[in-house]
Protein backbone atom coordinates (compact mmCIF):
# COMPACT_ATOMS: atom_id res chain seq x y z
CA UNK A 1 0.00 0.00 0.00
CA UNK A 2 1.66 3.30 -0.82
CA UNK A 3 -0.12 6.68 0.03
CA UNK A 4 -0.45 9.22 -2.88
CA UNK A 5 2.96 10.31 -2.36
CA UNK A 6 4.85 7.37 -2.82
CA UNK A 7 6.16 6.29 0.49
CA UNK A 8 5.22 3.02 1.80
CA UNK A 9 2.19 3.06 4.70
CA UNK A 10 1.21 -0.01 6.60
CA UNK A 11 -2.05 1.45 7.67
CA UNK A 12 -4.04 4.76 8.16
CA UNK A 13 -2.60 5.89 11.24
CA UNK A 14 0.20 4.31 12.04
CA UNK A 15 2.59 7.11 10.78
CA UNK A 16 6.37 5.98 11.49
CA UNK A 17 8.80 8.62 12.95
CA UNK A 18 11.27 7.56 10.21
CA UNK A 19 8.84 8.55 7.46
CA UNK A 20 8.26 11.92 9.04
CA UNK A 21 12.14 12.31 9.07
CA UNK A 22 12.72 11.45 5.55
CA UNK A 23 9.81 13.76 4.13
CA UNK A 24 11.34 16.19 6.39
CA UNK A 25 14.68 15.93 5.28
CA UNK A 26 13.99 15.75 1.50
CA UNK A 27 11.28 18.69 2.05
CA UNK A 28 14.31 20.79 3.40
CA UNK A 29 16.84 19.63 0.78
CA UNK A 30 14.89 20.45 -2.79
CA UNK A 31 14.02 23.87 -1.13
CA UNK A 32 17.55 24.25 -0.64
CA UNK A 33 16.88 25.21 3.23
CA UNK A 34 19.33 22.77 4.53
CA UNK A 35 21.56 25.78 5.54
CA UNK A 36 19.53 27.26 7.46
CA UNK A 37 18.38 23.97 9.75
CA UNK A 38 21.57 24.09 12.36
CA UNK A 39 20.38 22.82 15.67
CA UNK A 40 19.93 25.88 17.42
CA UNK A 41 18.14 27.49 14.81
CA UNK A 42 15.64 24.67 14.68
CA UNK A 43 15.58 24.45 18.69
CA UNK A 44 14.41 28.13 18.28
CA UNK A 45 11.51 27.34 16.11
CA UNK A 46 10.31 24.54 18.09
CA UNK A 47 9.87 27.38 20.90
CA UNK A 48 8.46 29.30 18.33
CA UNK A 49 6.10 26.41 17.70
CA UNK A 50 5.43 25.53 21.18
CA UNK A 51 4.39 29.34 21.86
CA UNK A 52 1.57 28.72 19.43
CA UNK A 53 0.72 25.98 20.88
CA UNK A 54 0.25 27.46 24.17
CA UNK A 55 -1.40 30.59 22.70
CA UNK A 56 -4.22 28.24 22.06
CA UNK A 57 -4.64 26.90 25.35
CA UNK A 58 -3.90 30.21 27.40
CA UNK A 59 -7.13 31.75 28.38
CA UNK A 60 -9.20 28.82 28.47
CA UNK A 61 -8.86 27.96 31.77
CA UNK A 62 -8.90 24.31 32.22
CA UNK A 63 -9.48 22.43 29.04
CA UNK A 64 -11.45 18.49 29.33
CA UNK A 65 -10.22 15.56 28.03
CA UNK A 66 -11.18 15.25 24.71
CA UNK A 67 -12.00 19.12 23.79
CA UNK A 68 -15.73 18.85 24.40
CA UNK A 69 -18.00 21.71 22.98
CA UNK A 70 -14.16 22.51 20.77
CA UNK A 71 -15.35 23.59 17.36
CA UNK A 72 -13.81 21.35 14.45
CA UNK A 73 -11.75 24.52 13.23
CA UNK A 74 -10.20 24.82 16.55
CA UNK A 75 -9.66 21.25 16.64
CA UNK A 76 -7.99 21.39 13.34
CA UNK A 77 -6.02 24.36 14.90
CA UNK A 78 -4.73 22.50 17.43
CA UNK A 79 -3.81 19.68 15.25
CA UNK A 80 -1.59 22.08 12.95
CA UNK A 81 -0.04 23.50 16.26
CA UNK A 82 0.95 19.82 17.40
CA UNK A 83 2.14 18.88 14.05
CA UNK A 84 4.46 21.77 13.71
CA UNK A 85 5.92 21.07 17.15
CA UNK A 86 6.77 17.50 16.61
CA UNK A 87 7.93 18.07 12.59
CA UNK A 88 10.85 20.92 14.06
CA UNK A 89 11.48 18.50 16.85
CA UNK A 90 12.23 15.11 14.54
CA UNK A 91 14.16 17.77 12.09
CA UNK A 92 16.38 18.84 15.39
CA UNK A 93 16.97 15.14 16.26
CA UNK A 94 17.48 14.51 12.61
CA UNK A 95 19.92 17.20 12.01
CA UNK A 96 21.99 16.31 15.53
CA UNK A 97 22.32 12.96 13.89
CA UNK A 98 19.72 11.09 16.70
CA UNK A 99 17.38 8.34 16.16
CA UNK A 100 14.35 10.09 17.90
CA UNK A 101 12.33 6.85 17.66
CA UNK A 102 14.86 4.54 18.98
CA UNK A 103 15.76 7.24 22.10
CA UNK A 104 11.95 7.32 22.77
CA UNK A 105 11.34 3.69 23.41
CA UNK A 106 15.08 3.94 25.27
CA UNK A 107 13.17 6.78 27.62
CA UNK A 108 9.96 5.03 28.13
CA UNK A 109 11.99 1.86 29.65
CA UNK A 110 13.92 3.77 31.68
CA UNK A 111 10.94 6.20 33.04
CA UNK A 112 9.37 2.38 33.70
CA UNK A 113 12.30 1.35 35.62
CA UNK A 114 12.47 5.10 37.54
CA UNK A 115 8.46 4.52 38.18
CA UNK A 116 7.50 1.16 39.37
CA UNK A 117 3.86 0.51 39.00
CA UNK A 118 2.81 -0.05 42.49
CA UNK A 119 -0.06 -3.02 43.09
CA UNK A 120 -2.59 -0.65 45.59
CA UNK A 121 -5.39 -3.47 45.83
CA UNK A 122 -4.53 -6.20 48.77
CA UNK A 123 -6.77 -8.98 49.21
CA UNK B 1 9.20 -9.39 14.74
CA UNK B 2 8.55 -8.63 18.69
CA UNK B 3 10.73 -6.59 21.00
CA UNK B 4 10.68 -7.27 24.56
CA UNK B 5 7.54 -5.60 25.45
CA UNK B 6 5.36 -7.37 23.00
CA UNK B 7 4.75 -4.98 20.95
CA UNK B 8 5.13 -5.19 17.11
CA UNK B 9 8.21 -4.09 15.49
CA UNK B 10 8.50 -3.89 11.53
CA UNK B 11 12.33 -2.59 11.61
CA UNK B 12 15.28 -1.73 13.68
CA UNK B 13 14.18 2.02 14.26
CA UNK B 14 10.75 2.11 12.57
CA UNK B 15 9.24 3.55 15.28
CA UNK B 16 5.44 4.76 14.89
CA UNK B 17 3.62 7.42 16.61
CA UNK B 18 0.82 4.83 17.26
CA UNK B 19 3.01 2.42 18.93
CA UNK B 20 4.50 5.60 21.41
CA UNK B 21 0.92 6.28 22.17
CA UNK B 22 -0.26 3.61 22.69
CA UNK B 23 2.99 2.64 24.87
CA UNK B 24 2.01 6.09 26.84
CA UNK B 25 -1.69 5.50 27.18
CA UNK B 26 -0.55 1.95 29.08
CA UNK B 27 1.99 3.70 31.30
CA UNK B 28 -0.09 5.88 32.18
CA UNK B 29 -3.15 4.15 32.71
CA UNK B 30 -1.47 1.54 35.16
CA UNK B 31 -0.20 3.77 37.37
CA UNK B 32 -3.58 5.65 37.84
CA UNK B 33 -1.55 8.75 36.70
CA UNK B 34 -4.71 9.62 34.30
CA UNK B 35 -6.39 11.89 36.50
CA UNK B 36 -3.17 14.12 36.18
CA UNK B 37 -2.60 14.03 32.64
CA UNK B 38 -5.44 16.79 31.65
CA UNK B 39 -4.39 18.83 28.12
CA UNK B 40 -3.10 21.91 30.54
CA UNK B 41 -1.17 19.70 33.05
CA UNK B 42 0.75 17.99 29.73
CA UNK B 43 1.37 20.94 27.92
CA UNK B 44 2.77 22.47 30.59
CA UNK B 45 4.81 19.54 30.89
CA UNK B 46 5.76 19.87 27.92
CA UNK B 47 7.33 22.93 28.06
CA UNK B 48 8.87 22.14 31.06
CA UNK B 49 11.07 19.73 29.30
CA UNK B 50 11.64 22.18 26.49
CA UNK B 51 13.23 24.11 28.69
CA UNK B 52 15.70 20.75 29.90
CA UNK B 53 16.05 20.82 25.75
CA UNK B 54 17.33 24.34 25.47
CA UNK B 55 19.25 23.83 28.68
CA UNK B 56 21.64 21.58 26.78
CA UNK B 57 22.08 24.28 24.26
CA UNK B 58 22.31 27.55 25.78
CA UNK B 59 25.83 28.40 26.34
CA UNK B 60 27.25 26.55 23.56
CA UNK B 61 27.14 29.28 20.39
CA UNK B 62 26.20 27.87 17.45
CA UNK B 63 26.18 23.86 17.21
CA UNK B 64 27.51 22.03 14.23
CA UNK B 65 24.99 19.63 12.51
CA UNK B 66 25.78 15.92 13.68
CA UNK B 67 27.00 17.04 16.67
CA UNK B 68 30.76 16.75 16.43
CA UNK B 69 33.19 16.96 19.77
CA UNK B 70 29.82 16.02 21.93
CA UNK B 71 30.88 13.33 24.17
CA UNK B 72 28.35 9.93 24.07
CA UNK B 73 27.45 11.26 27.13
CA UNK B 74 25.83 14.97 26.21
CA UNK B 75 24.54 12.92 23.16
CA UNK B 76 22.61 10.32 25.32
CA UNK B 77 21.21 13.85 27.77
CA UNK B 78 19.96 15.31 24.41
CA UNK B 79 18.72 12.47 23.46
CA UNK B 80 16.43 12.13 26.61
CA UNK B 81 15.31 15.38 26.42
CA UNK B 82 14.20 15.00 23.17
CA UNK B 83 12.82 12.33 24.04
CA UNK B 84 10.28 14.00 26.62
CA UNK B 85 9.51 16.57 24.30
CA UNK B 86 8.13 14.07 21.98
CA UNK B 87 6.36 11.82 24.60
CA UNK B 88 4.75 14.47 26.45
CA UNK B 89 3.61 15.59 23.06
CA UNK B 90 1.90 12.73 21.77
CA UNK B 91 0.36 12.31 24.88
CA UNK B 92 -1.09 15.90 24.87
CA UNK B 93 -2.56 14.71 21.31
CA UNK B 94 -3.76 11.62 22.64
CA UNK B 95 -5.58 12.93 25.51
CA UNK B 96 -7.20 15.89 23.12
CA UNK B 97 -8.41 12.95 20.70
CA UNK B 98 -6.65 13.71 18.17
CA UNK B 99 -4.29 11.82 15.51
CA UNK B 100 -0.76 13.28 15.54
CA UNK B 101 0.72 10.99 13.05
CA UNK B 102 -2.39 11.62 10.38
CA UNK B 103 -1.97 15.49 11.25
CA UNK B 104 1.87 15.65 10.51
CA UNK B 105 1.51 14.34 7.41
CA UNK B 106 -1.61 16.54 6.21
CA UNK B 107 0.45 19.69 7.98
CA UNK B 108 3.59 18.14 5.58
CA UNK B 109 1.14 18.47 2.46
CA UNK B 110 -0.02 22.02 3.41
CA UNK B 111 3.45 23.11 4.00
CA UNK B 112 4.23 22.22 0.56
CA UNK B 113 1.99 23.87 -1.22
CA UNK B 114 2.42 26.92 1.20
CA UNK B 115 6.23 26.81 -0.13
CA UNK B 116 6.40 25.67 -3.94
CA UNK B 117 9.99 24.18 -4.80
CA UNK B 118 11.54 26.77 -6.72
CA UNK B 119 13.71 25.63 -9.89
CA UNK B 120 16.77 27.77 -9.26
CA UNK B 121 18.62 26.07 -12.62
CA UNK B 122 17.31 26.97 -15.77
CA UNK B 123 19.09 26.46 -19.48
CA UNK C 1 7.51 65.15 36.69
CA UNK C 2 5.43 63.30 35.94
CA UNK C 3 4.32 61.74 32.64
CA UNK C 4 1.14 61.92 30.77
CA UNK C 5 -0.56 58.86 32.43
CA UNK C 6 -0.53 60.76 36.24
CA UNK C 7 2.10 58.33 37.07
CA UNK C 8 5.33 59.59 39.18
CA UNK C 9 8.68 59.31 37.71
CA UNK C 10 11.85 60.16 38.61
CA UNK C 11 13.94 59.66 35.64
CA UNK C 12 13.32 58.95 31.97
CA UNK C 13 14.66 55.34 31.98
CA UNK C 14 14.19 54.49 36.11
CA UNK C 15 11.05 52.42 35.35
CA UNK C 16 10.16 50.37 38.79
CA UNK C 17 8.42 47.11 38.47
CA UNK C 18 5.90 48.39 41.00
CA UNK C 19 4.91 50.97 38.19
CA UNK C 20 4.69 48.50 35.53
CA UNK C 21 2.63 46.10 37.82
CA UNK C 22 0.24 48.82 39.07
CA UNK C 23 -0.44 50.05 35.82
CA UNK C 24 -1.30 46.73 34.55
CA UNK C 25 -3.30 45.88 37.30
CA UNK C 26 -5.81 48.72 36.57
CA UNK C 27 -5.33 47.85 32.79
CA UNK C 28 -6.80 44.75 33.55
CA UNK C 29 -9.78 45.93 35.84
CA UNK C 30 -11.34 48.59 33.95
CA UNK C 31 -11.06 45.94 30.86
CA UNK C 32 -13.24 43.44 33.27
CA UNK C 33 -10.07 41.19 32.26
CA UNK C 34 -9.13 39.81 35.47
CA UNK C 35 -11.41 37.13 35.33
CA UNK C 36 -9.04 35.75 33.12
CA UNK C 37 -6.10 36.38 34.58
CA UNK C 38 -5.80 33.18 36.46
CA UNK C 39 -2.41 32.12 37.11
CA UNK C 40 -1.74 29.24 34.40
CA UNK C 41 -3.45 31.55 31.98
CA UNK C 42 -0.96 34.01 32.35
CA UNK C 43 1.32 31.16 32.25
CA UNK C 44 0.40 29.99 29.41
CA UNK C 45 0.20 33.66 27.91
CA UNK C 46 3.63 33.87 28.72
CA UNK C 47 5.30 31.20 27.15
CA UNK C 48 2.67 32.72 23.73
CA UNK C 49 4.91 35.49 24.17
CA UNK C 50 8.71 33.72 24.86
CA UNK C 51 7.54 31.49 21.46
CA UNK C 52 7.10 34.96 19.41
CA UNK C 53 10.42 36.74 21.22
CA UNK C 54 12.35 32.91 20.08
CA UNK C 55 10.61 33.73 16.07
CA UNK C 56 12.39 36.73 15.93
CA UNK C 57 15.90 34.98 16.48
CA UNK C 58 14.82 31.69 14.71
CA UNK C 59 16.96 32.01 11.50
CA UNK C 60 19.20 33.91 11.74
CA UNK C 61 22.21 31.75 13.45
CA UNK C 62 24.10 34.09 16.24
CA UNK C 63 23.29 37.13 16.67
CA UNK C 64 26.14 39.56 17.74
CA UNK C 65 25.47 42.07 20.68
CA UNK C 66 24.10 45.43 20.27
CA UNK C 67 22.29 43.82 17.10
CA UNK C 68 24.31 45.53 14.06
CA UNK C 69 22.78 45.08 10.90
CA UNK C 70 19.46 45.29 12.70
CA UNK C 71 16.46 47.70 11.06
CA UNK C 72 15.24 49.94 13.30
CA UNK C 73 11.60 47.56 12.57
CA UNK C 74 13.33 44.79 13.74
CA UNK C 75 14.64 46.33 16.92
CA UNK C 76 11.26 47.61 17.47
CA UNK C 77 9.97 44.72 16.78
CA UNK C 78 12.25 42.95 19.21
CA UNK C 79 11.28 45.55 21.88
CA UNK C 80 8.02 44.97 21.93
CA UNK C 81 8.07 41.03 22.28
CA UNK C 82 11.11 41.38 24.83
CA UNK C 83 7.96 43.96 26.71
CA UNK C 84 4.95 41.51 25.91
CA UNK C 85 7.29 38.96 28.22
CA UNK C 86 7.74 41.49 31.21
CA UNK C 87 4.50 42.66 31.32
CA UNK C 88 2.80 38.96 30.99
CA UNK C 89 5.86 37.91 33.93
CA UNK C 90 4.66 41.02 35.81
CA UNK C 91 1.18 40.41 36.07
CA UNK C 92 1.78 36.61 36.98
CA UNK C 93 3.45 37.65 39.91
CA UNK C 94 0.88 40.06 40.93
CA UNK C 95 -1.93 37.68 40.72
CA UNK C 96 0.19 35.08 42.43
CA UNK C 97 0.65 38.04 45.17
CA UNK C 98 4.34 37.88 45.21
CA UNK C 99 6.90 40.93 45.14
CA UNK C 100 8.87 40.30 41.99
CA UNK C 101 11.22 42.92 41.87
CA UNK C 102 12.04 42.04 46.30
CA UNK C 103 12.65 38.26 44.61
CA UNK C 104 14.66 39.24 41.63
CA UNK C 105 16.84 41.30 44.06
CA UNK C 106 16.89 38.54 46.73
CA UNK C 107 17.71 36.51 43.85
CA UNK C 108 20.74 38.54 42.88
CA UNK C 109 22.37 38.23 46.15
CA UNK C 110 21.43 34.17 46.22
CA UNK C 111 23.62 33.89 42.85
CA UNK C 112 26.65 36.46 43.95
CA UNK C 113 27.13 33.55 47.10
CA UNK C 114 26.58 30.91 44.66
CA UNK C 115 29.10 32.34 41.85
CA UNK C 116 31.66 33.85 44.13
CA UNK C 117 34.22 35.80 42.45
CA UNK C 118 37.40 34.43 40.90
CA UNK C 119 40.21 36.92 41.46
CA UNK C 120 42.38 35.56 38.09
CA UNK C 121 45.00 38.26 38.52
CA UNK C 122 47.54 37.76 41.27
CA UNK C 123 50.96 39.62 41.61
CA UNK D 1 18.47 55.96 51.52
CA UNK D 2 21.50 52.71 50.11
CA UNK D 3 21.34 49.00 50.42
CA UNK D 4 23.97 46.98 51.21
CA UNK D 5 25.44 46.91 47.51
CA UNK D 6 25.25 50.78 47.44
CA UNK D 7 22.85 51.64 45.10
CA UNK D 8 20.34 53.98 46.01
CA UNK D 9 16.70 52.84 46.56
CA UNK D 10 13.49 54.95 46.95
CA UNK D 11 11.40 52.77 48.51
CA UNK D 12 11.07 49.19 49.97
CA UNK D 13 9.13 47.68 46.88
CA UNK D 14 10.25 49.92 44.19
CA UNK D 15 12.87 48.40 42.04
CA UNK D 16 13.52 49.52 38.79
CA UNK D 17 14.60 47.78 35.73
CA UNK D 18 17.27 49.87 35.48
CA UNK D 19 18.87 48.90 38.70
CA UNK D 20 18.51 45.41 38.13
CA UNK D 21 20.27 46.12 34.84
CA UNK D 22 22.69 47.73 35.86
CA UNK D 23 23.84 45.04 38.89
CA UNK D 24 23.59 42.08 36.48
CA UNK D 25 25.68 43.89 34.10
CA UNK D 26 27.89 44.21 36.90
CA UNK D 27 27.59 40.65 37.87
CA UNK D 28 28.94 39.15 34.44
CA UNK D 29 31.32 41.42 33.93
CA UNK D 30 33.07 41.00 37.54
CA UNK D 31 32.83 36.96 36.27
CA UNK D 32 34.70 37.11 33.40
CA UNK D 33 30.98 36.27 31.82
CA UNK D 34 30.32 38.84 29.22
CA UNK D 35 31.61 36.09 26.38
CA UNK D 36 29.08 34.13 27.35
CA UNK D 37 26.03 36.33 26.98
CA UNK D 38 25.07 36.24 23.55
CA UNK D 39 21.83 37.35 22.60
CA UNK D 40 20.91 33.81 21.52
CA UNK D 41 22.52 31.96 24.88
CA UNK D 42 20.73 34.72 26.82
CA UNK D 43 17.38 33.39 24.80
CA UNK D 44 17.86 29.99 25.65
CA UNK D 45 18.73 30.09 28.95
CA UNK D 46 15.65 32.62 29.46
CA UNK D 47 13.38 29.68 28.02
CA UNK D 48 14.97 26.91 30.29
CA UNK D 49 13.88 29.10 33.21
CA UNK D 50 10.31 29.03 31.51
CA UNK D 51 10.46 25.36 31.73
CA UNK D 52 11.12 25.34 35.22
CA UNK D 53 8.70 27.77 35.73
CA UNK D 54 5.89 25.71 34.15
CA UNK D 55 7.30 22.96 36.33
CA UNK D 56 5.64 24.51 39.40
CA UNK D 57 2.42 24.76 37.66
CA UNK D 58 2.21 21.23 35.82
CA UNK D 59 0.90 18.70 37.51
CA UNK D 60 -1.96 21.25 39.82
CA UNK D 61 -4.51 21.89 37.58
CA UNK D 62 -6.22 25.08 37.94
CA UNK D 63 -4.72 27.47 40.80
CA UNK D 64 -6.18 30.44 42.44
CA UNK D 65 -5.18 33.77 42.55
CA UNK D 66 -2.96 34.43 45.46
CA UNK D 67 -1.98 30.98 45.58
CA UNK D 68 -4.29 29.39 48.83
CA UNK D 69 -3.05 26.48 50.30
CA UNK D 70 0.68 27.00 48.87
CA UNK D 71 3.64 26.21 51.51
CA UNK D 72 5.74 29.20 52.01
CA UNK D 73 8.18 27.14 50.74
CA UNK D 74 6.58 26.66 47.70
CA UNK D 75 6.31 30.00 47.19
CA UNK D 76 9.74 31.49 47.62
CA UNK D 77 10.67 28.42 45.04
CA UNK D 78 7.90 30.22 42.71
CA UNK D 79 9.44 33.72 43.49
CA UNK D 80 12.96 32.57 42.53
CA UNK D 81 11.90 30.77 39.13
CA UNK D 82 10.02 34.31 38.51
CA UNK D 83 13.02 36.09 38.69
CA UNK D 84 14.87 33.91 37.07
CA UNK D 85 13.12 34.45 33.79
CA UNK D 86 13.27 38.18 34.67
CA UNK D 87 16.76 38.57 35.16
CA UNK D 88 17.51 36.77 31.78
CA UNK D 89 15.27 38.65 30.01
CA UNK D 90 16.35 42.28 31.26
CA UNK D 91 20.12 40.91 30.58
CA UNK D 92 18.85 39.74 27.20
CA UNK D 93 17.42 43.52 26.63
CA UNK D 94 21.00 45.11 27.79
CA UNK D 95 22.73 43.44 25.17
CA UNK D 96 20.77 43.93 22.22
CA UNK D 97 20.88 47.41 23.00
CA UNK D 98 17.44 47.97 23.86
CA UNK D 99 16.00 49.85 27.09
CA UNK D 100 13.20 47.03 28.33
CA UNK D 101 11.08 49.99 30.81
CA UNK D 102 10.52 52.54 27.92
CA UNK D 103 9.73 49.01 26.06
CA UNK D 104 7.45 48.18 28.30
CA UNK D 105 5.62 51.82 29.01
CA UNK D 106 5.59 52.03 24.91
CA UNK D 107 4.12 48.60 24.61
CA UNK D 108 1.23 49.56 27.63
CA UNK D 109 0.36 52.69 25.91
CA UNK D 110 0.50 50.76 22.49
CA UNK D 111 -1.84 47.85 24.14
CA UNK D 112 -4.54 50.66 25.66
CA UNK D 113 -4.93 52.08 22.06
CA UNK D 114 -5.61 48.32 20.71
CA UNK D 115 -7.93 47.69 23.49
CA UNK D 116 -9.97 50.54 24.88
CA UNK D 117 -11.55 50.85 27.51
CA UNK D 118 -15.57 49.57 26.74
CA UNK D 119 -18.26 51.76 29.13
CA UNK D 120 -20.49 48.97 29.83
CA UNK D 121 -22.58 50.77 31.79
CA UNK D 122 -25.39 52.92 30.31
CA UNK D 123 -27.70 54.82 32.20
Amino acid sequence: MENSYGYPRKAKDDVSLQELRDRLAEFAQVRGWEQYHSPRNLLLALVGEVGELSEIFQWKGEVARGLPNWSSDDKEHLEEELSDVLLYLIRLADVCGLDLGQAALTKIVKNARKYPIVNQTAT
